[in-house]
């Protein structure tokens, strides 16, 4: 069957999500549709290309992904489709899809939606989710051919897609970009990033005296490498969030730890 | 595949949207269970109809529609299917499907569930949505005639339908009837109920001086028709229920906007 | 089509479900995933196994149930698979499957999840949701044989199963195990507990004087069977657990109502 994803900042307690997925089984009633988040703080764009980025991966290569956090509806920013080596994307031309972009290139092809044939008719000017990407991803994915959707442009909106600096003094700087349900805090520190050599982490005026391989090693506050390969801080059977009172955008650093300096917490 | 969507007051914590699904799978494994909403504000069947009559067009006319918002299970409120030409409606009959019903007249049929013969057993007195409706609507996905779940009857509970009244001044006034999670406020204003010319709307004291056609148009403050082809009052990126401290039942004024009428905020 | 349910402690808002949607796609496409919980409090053994008990029988006895509530991951503690007459669980060996194993005997197999050859590679040490328990479930769909995965093993862990008590005085003490949307306190006071004759029920000092048969019967607040067939205390079109300010944990006791105690609220 099918695979049709969806990433959206609809919330589950509006008919938005429900109203999108009628309109794709309208068209293909044999569409697999997959929720991946619905609860995208409303209108950041940079939290629905994290989320996304750290999961369409594990989906098939044929899926399509549908991702509508989407301030700019019904303005003249375009709506796009992206084929990928790893699926098939859809979503405002706003810098939400500019990770996949980067990653997918050279072998990128973009596509503005501009065919009206596929849209549901009228199209509204507030929920293109529902008029315009779901009805598109649901011909798509009975086999419509992606150039009748519009023509092939040459390039999208990107966003800064946020990485470590190194400081001065061999020390990398990183932040937080995002906050999990069980309080860890992913950095944007990436496993190939890290010196090598017996590492400090420190964060929130925290020092963490090496890495641990799993939660329920080392000490309460540890920082260990996370299921997306990202430095992530936590408390073992608690929330490094209200522990550390940490936020998305503190800083995190990380150096080579030096014999003289002593572990644990200061 | 079989189609069969679920709206609810049971939320997600809890188990009893797993076990309806459960249900529905071991009679018809191949059904496609689509969630609408289980987080209607419990008992709401004005919240639900609401949600229902905003999502169920979307969907395949022979999709089976399952609503559980019943605070008199167990008593003698009848179990109801309603064929309509929109789809197939299984609901308490407590109102919450009477805005399906007055738009599916005079096509409409309505059977009472009578015969426990496609129920779960034994029944229980406080959980209708797993013992009754979902294997009934199991049994309907496989093609089980609708006569023999129970006898037709004529007539099912209404609740008033909400909708604007015309003041003495030629002024228009309806109410809020949603507030969605962008803060937008949803009235019972229809765009076939306004009045022609350029129009003024008032909202908790501020006067928005025309309709805009996008989110990103107009004033901070903006008044649009919406997906549902109601109008909404909403905040450019931010949200028109915090701006307004507005809630469900509010006020919503639409008239005409005179020359002499200055735009803006007052 | 091969059912797979998840029940874990990720929560909605993260990338982690999604990860295990679409690698149990990526093996099986034709899977068909349902979500029975993803709020169960982190690291709530105790919870996600009282979700996973009052949900499983209703589903198709071949289903697979993927139990994901896991603060030991990357340690010693064993990943597993119970074959059962209900069904196929997999989870981690700490408990979260013990009620199921209980009711299973004497026909329960267990088997230690030990090739790595299912599972995703490489494997991290924070997320065998997503590395083993998700391929492993989707090979399992597939038809892969159960024995391929590891060894049978003798045991596994188990949690206190909890229950009510007979006090001194011929009175039944249970406990609230569960509070529900609604406010309803759900009890380890199970229907074949109950002593014989017309009875009391004591919450939070306050005094039922009998069990109703729904919710919109006897007063305001009520005791009832509910639909897991355990005891519950609840408030009519309200909450128990606002009213009583209840919380699990707390003491709920049943009893014979004898002739000469006064009915109602003390």
């Amino acid at each position: 069957m099918a695979i049709i994803t969806l990433t959206t900042d609809f919330g589950t307690d509006d008919p938005y999500v429900a109203a999108m997925k009628g309109v794709i089984l309208s068209i293909n009633p044999d569409a697999n549709i997959v929720d991946i988040c619905h609860t995208i703080k409303p209108q950041s764009i940079a939290q629905a290309a994290y989320i996304l980025s750290t999961t369409y991966h594990y989906f098939p290569k044929d899926a399509i992904h549908i991702v509508v956090v989407d301030p700019g509806v019904g303005t003249e920013r375009q709506a796009v489709l992206l084929i990928t080596p790893h699926g098939f994307f859809l979503g405002p031309d706003n810098g939400v899809l500019s990770d996949v972009a980067e990653e997918a290139l050279p072998e990128l092809e973009t596509i503005a939606l501009t065919n009206p044939r596929f849209w549901l008719s009228p199209v509204s000017n507030t929920f293109h989710g529902r008029d315009i990407f779901a009805p598109v991803a649901a011909h798509l994915s009975l086999g419509a051919p992606p150039r009748e959707f519009g023509d092939l442009i040459p390039t999208i909106a990107t966003l800064p897609i946020p990485g470590p600096n190194m400081g001065e003094d061999g020390v990398l700087i990183g932040r937080v970009i995002h906050i999990d349900r069980f309080g860890n805090l992913i950095t944007d520190i990436k496993q190939a990033d890290l010196p090598r050599g017996r590492l400090f982490v420190e964060a929130c005026g925290h020092i963490i005296d090496d890495l641990s391989s799993s939660y329920e090693e080392g000490e309460e506050l540890l920082a260990i490498i996370g299921s997306s390969e990202r430095l992530e801080v936590s408390v073992q059977n608690g929330s490094a969030a209200r522990f550390l009172r940490a936020k998305v955008g503190d800083e995190v650093k990380v150096g080579v730890n030096k014999s003289s300096l002593k572990g644990g917490l200061v």
